[in-house]
């Protein structure tokens, strides 16, 4: 038995929670910030037993996989205007943090 | 030491979090997401010595087993009409899922 | 590679994220509650290579240790009038709680 804890951007969460839910993985959701952007992201935390390490990760990889997007400007209200950008910029987005940790114990009550 | 992460139905989050407290347990709770009814949950993490997880579980056992219950229907609006139930059903409820993670330093500042 | 958990105060929570970036450590932050005094508090989880762990924990206890405070009063509403007290009283803020656990597997996709 592991602990998976995935941290997962906003934007492909709702995709990783369907595909994991069609695969019959059972995932618990925290609501969590920071990374670069300050975008919202998500924190899946995922008991799986070690012979389904494999597939779940290549779940997480199909739908949370880094990639480059274009972005548009936001208005430098209240932060610093010397560092505002006018035009669209390419950003990497998506991408998962993903951390496997043992478990000594797994009860279900 | 031992970090137990306990996934709690809402249903029973504040009486396991009233039990904690009574029996002198510290415990930080998450507001999580997730499992079949996509009813909220909570995720409780506890610092815990390796003595006292007897007394923990049989305290979280307690508090959140797993029962039956009725649970009127929700209006199949923007889902699948045909799987809609015009009836209440008997849902499981509640349930406790544990994890016993192993810890290597543990610090309070 | 470990995973640090650490559970601060929100009075201390944005002055750790600032000095976590300045450092360039990456965290991610989950909103929680618990503790003593119902406050709110932000659970930090950091992904960090063993050689830095030293400096990690120098950098929350610098930016969360424990210290005493004057605390208005709040108003019994609702609670129990004979426990409440009509003038500041001296209490505990601040401070971490901070696990440090193996971690088997680290990814990024
Ligand atoms: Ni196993
Ligand atoms: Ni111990
Ligand atoms: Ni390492």
């Amino acid at each position: 038995m592991k602990l998976i804890i995935a941290v997962v951007q906003d934007k492909d969460s709702a995709r990783l929670s369907d595909a994991l839910v069609k695969e019959d993985f059972r995932a618990t959701k925290l609501s969590s910030t920071g990374g670069f952007l300050k975008a919202g992201n998500t924190t899946f935390l995922i008991g799986i037993e070690d012979e389904k390490i494999g597939e779940l990760m290549a779940i997480i990889k199909k739908n949370c996989k880094s990639r480059e997007q274009l972005v548009a400007p936001i208005s430098p209200m209240g932060g610093n205007a010397d560092s505002y950008v006018p035009y669209p910029v390419e950003v990497q987005v998506g991408g998962a943090t993903v951390f496997t940790l043992p478990v000594e114990e797994f009860e279900q009550f």
